[in-house]
């Protein structure tokens, strides 16, 4: 399987503490050494890193972890193969460019049974995952319009994973740039930082941050993980069958169905 | 204006040594100091950096000088900018997904009265050149097969590439991962590097390189510029007007029509 990681913030943040704890996993503390990749919406351009080697020894990935990119929202996945070979296509998250804006999925589960309908949207790579991305766009470009409200759009988004959730595992992390759907069939959970800012701890290295002196009193920071990153803040967990809508750092839709 | 460089292999090579001497020109050199970017083929896949910053004093393009990238094909930009801000949406190269494959986009030049008509691909930026690649994409998937042959394609985009040159300049780099068209209508360049290999001198820094060191005597790799980076190399000028379809590092099609 996999992980996943994202974030929604208010203000450009980067991410390199949470990715520092998270790449960890990726051949350290985790056995997700199969490529790893990150988004960051920097307005509406993107900035992408990928690489099919372990995360946790990648030197691109030592990169990300030093350079501070300035993002309000970023999508992040360490893979685990189970379905398509170990090659930089097969790499998350995926791209794609819909209605004038670069959209990126990460997808961690796998569906029994699902075969994506022929589309506009296709697959380079051969990874179960990227087919539902495509199949995703697909269905939105069909059934929604460029300006459909929000609203509008993440109903068609909530009964699409719930559809891709009765056939398996579909624990999801899709972006426009705007905001941030996460739907969570097995798990998820997340934090948000405000003021007060504490300090926070990293579970896979002995990393330790203070939020306080990198942060303004006006900053909202959510990070949004499949496991939690920290063992000194409380991540709140995501239900099976829970989707956040998440902007600019803060939930602005959520709902539940039993799955 | 802009500055472009390509480059087709027959085996997966790194471009340090030509990326390293375009770079210079933005901001130290040359004044094309409002962004770069570069992607590499792996496979299908693709790895891509973007900077809205001078290539010159990048540290993300450092990282590419001295990480070597090995890839069959690379397409690169650094960017003065006059249509469209400076930001991360509006750097090339620009990339989207046609038939299950990644395509990427560079261009120098500026048209004049051109205007995009309403298709699937939209730019996501501001700049004339993205609105031109998603014209080009809207054409061929309107006007071509997934399953025509290289010929047929290439026919197509000579046509459409002779037709944007006749209003203004329009040099181009447009690959598929699989070949790399290139069309001119002011400035391009080529050299083609194969046994027995030789030293090569940067002209914007001082570097050299032994290339008889980094290969094998059955490596055949092109680089196609704008403007050329060897002082000791002769590079093959492009006339205005005429196109050359690159190959595992040689030109498998090309033609000419005055312009």
């Amino acid at each position: 399987m996999c992980e996943l990681l994202a974030m929604s913030a208010n203000t450009p943040t980067d991410l390199c503490f949470s990715f520092t704890g998270l790449t960890r996993r990726g051949g350290e503390t985790g056995p997700h050494k199969d490529g790893w990749g990150v988004a960051f919406y920097e307005g509406k351009g993107i900035r992408c890193f990928h690489d099919a080697d372990a995360s946790a020894s990648s030197r691109l990935a030592e990169v990300v972890q030093t350079h501070p990119i300035k993002s309000e929202v970023a999508v992040c996945h360490i893979r685990q193969a189970n379905v398509g070979d170990i090659c930089l296509a097969n790499t998350h998250p995926f791209i794609r460019e819909l209605w004038g804006r670069y959209w990126v999925f990460a997808h961690n589960g796998q569906l029994s049974g699902f075969s994506a309908k022929q589309g506009f949207y296709e697959p380079v790579g051969t990874t179960d995952s990227e087919a539902l991305f495509c199949d995703m766009l697909n269905h939105l470009r069909l059934n929604c319009q460029r300006d459909d409200t929000m609203e509008q759009m993440v109903e068609k988004l909530v009964s699409l994973s719930r559809a891709y959730a009765s056939a398996g595992v579909f624990n999801l992390l899709l972006s426009n740039g705007d905001w941030l759907f996460t739907y969570c069939t097995t798990k998820m959970a997340s934090i948000t930082r405000r003021a007060p800012f504490g300090p926070a701890r990293l579970k896979d290295t002995d990393v330790t941050v203070d939020f306080e002196a990198e942060t303004t009193a006006n900053d909202i920071v959510s990070v949004i993980v499949t496991e939690p990153l920290t063992t000194d803040e409380t991540w709140d967990i995501y239900k099976p069958g829970e989707w956040r809508l998440w902007r600019k750092g803060e939930v602005v839709m959520n709902g539940y169905q039993r799955i």
